[in-house]
């Protein structure tokens, strides 16, 4: 069973999940010479994301199917638990204090969105309308995991690239569900709720307004969604795609919002191919499962943080980051990169 | 000139610091091919770290020469400003609103320690006498740094190997003084001044008590410092050295204990090479430079992150950790290893 324990001075829980046992041995394996061809085709082969071997992953929690029998296998999107979970459904708490410190059993949601059938497809090849369906998957499991006992936030995720902590190639998403409220999304809820109290208006809605109106961050729009690089980016080339309506939860995302998200996310994630030589990313939701007096301070969105660069020691050790490209030049290298809107709609 | 620029929610201050110009073609570079023996021969040549070669680095801030003439050159140690600098130490902060984000030009001081003259040494085979230098190199720059203008925090960090974010292979240390306090290391003080109100005792103390008694994480041990992988640790192998004397800062380090950090990190570092086959690490300074009110309840300590796992969407939009390595067996590991001591003590 994984642990979560809680740090006693950032009150920050860490999940102590290892279950796939990590011996030092395992760490020196990841340093190792590049796979040849033949374990590369031997992978694919072994894919449990790929048609055919649906029988090597736990029991799908739903799919989208085509009504005939489609080219690659009768899915369109699958959603299964992750096979080697961080956090495990079953089970209680268990709060208990170890010497000083509080511990808790892992208990929460580790699943996977496979996003198509086909193994070496490219998420921003896909057509806006497959990519509308997976957005779907997104919400529907979203609001399934709303309503489970010890829930208490939902990230939904996107890592691509080794840089970004995958090494699968099969194109997927992870949603994970935590039974404590992680700090630093907690910190970005407080902040926006003071930020409200102060100003009496929502901070995002603010930067939407400040962003549309000076332009020059803006990479992407449509009738449902600004997509600018941030202002105050960490990371280079770090970009929101944020909903013009004001809403707190993912939750309330309108289907016609979802057909424009899809193309807004297509949009990007195409550019950032195009301008970066398909650069590692971590596409990341956030927003509140459950509102509540935040409704009106907060406000949901996606991030994508491109990973082009290493945090170093001065990253790690204060919280504070240095951003080598300024966020005004990384737009216009975005908004000038080709997009495969065209090719693939 | 480089700019801060704060986030209005969480009110982190990010640096923007564009001095060497990425462009998107810079980043393709870095994932560029390995280098060939004949770039790498070249590039030790041209190393401005090394000697002979002094000319090619600003100014040097201090050095720590030998009285006769050394092998490698007169000087052991060096400390020079960042050719390449995050910040800089001439001008004012220059607040301004752009819209309704703050800005302040990035003012601060972004200097080196060249650790030893010697182009492929490794920093745990330098006997304990060296690192011991190294050490006062650092509390030197450090009180330095303390009583300049508009600088509010101080951090030293060393990072090796191309996961923890350098490349160069030349021994060097870091120190960054700048002139915001940085939001992450801010919630650490503030933590531990409420555990302080709370328990009426200092966190880190209590943590010291806590190992030492049950020593199923302890690594090393020596008169002023214990070594131990932390209960809550974020990391894989995350690794504290903290000093058994209550002090908020750094500064107030003993040049007796000076001698027992240098043979402790010794101690550390070459079993952490040993264990996991010369892994990527960054070593950060957590330390408070003018601890005011915090004199009681701050604890100053070193931190070893090792970078054996790459973090990934839901560490970065949630902000909590999943670590595959329970920090119990880390610290066996560690403790089973091979050390460097005996052969370079």
């Amino acid at each position: 069973m994984p642990e979560l324990r809680k740090n006693i001075i950032t009150r920050e829980w860490v999940v102590i999940a290892t279950e796939r046992g990590k011996r030092p041995s395992d760490f020196k394996k990841a340093t190792a010479a590049a796979k040849t061809d033949e374990q590369k085709a031997e992978e694919v082969k072994k894919c449990p994301f790929c048609p055919g071997n649906e029988n090597q992953t736990p029991p799908e929690i739903f799919s989208y199917r085509l009504s005939g029998i489609a080219k690659n296998g009768a899915w369109e999107i699958r959603a299964i638990p992750n096979k080697f979970a961080a956090l495990q459904p079953d089970g209680n708490l268990d709060h208990k204090e170890v010497g000083i410190f509080d511990v808790l059993n892992g208990i929460g949601y580790s699943d996977v969105i496979i996003e198509t059938p086909g193994h070496f497809e490219r998420f921003p090849f896909l057509p806006k309308s497959h990519i509308e369906k997976v957005i779907k998957a997104y919400q529907e499991r979203y609001l399934q995991l709303r309503d489970k006992p010890h829930v208490e936030h939902v990230i939904i995720f996107r890592n691509h690239g080794e840089k970004a902590g995958t090494s699968l190639q099969h194109p997927h998403s992870q949603i994970i569900a935590t039974p404590v409220m992680p700090k630093e999304f907690w910190f970005e809820v407080e902040g926006a709720a003071n930020y409200f109290e102060y100003e009496e208006k929502c901070a995002v809605c603010a930067v939407l307004d400040f962003e549309s109106t000076a332009g020059d961050r803006v990479v992407w729009e449509n009738d449902s969604f600004l997509a600018f690089t941030f202002f105050a980016s960490r990371y280079p080339f770090e970009t929101r795609i944020v909903p013009k309506a004001h809403k707190a939860s993912f939750s309330d995302m309108t289907p016609y919002e979802g057909g424009d998200l899809a193309e807004i996310i297509k949009e990007v994630l195409s550019r950032l191919y195009n301008c970066l030589d398909d650069p590692s990313y971590n596409l990341t939701l956030h927003s509140l499962l459950k509102p509540g007096k935040y409704e009106e301070s907060y406000h949901w969105h996606f991030q994508i943080l491109p990973r082009l660069t290493t945090p170093a020691g001065f990253e790690l050790g204060t919280g504070m980051f240095i951003n080598v490209t300024a966020p005004e030049e990384a737009a216009k290298f975005l908004r000038e990169a080709k997009s495969f809107a065209d090719i693939a709609g």
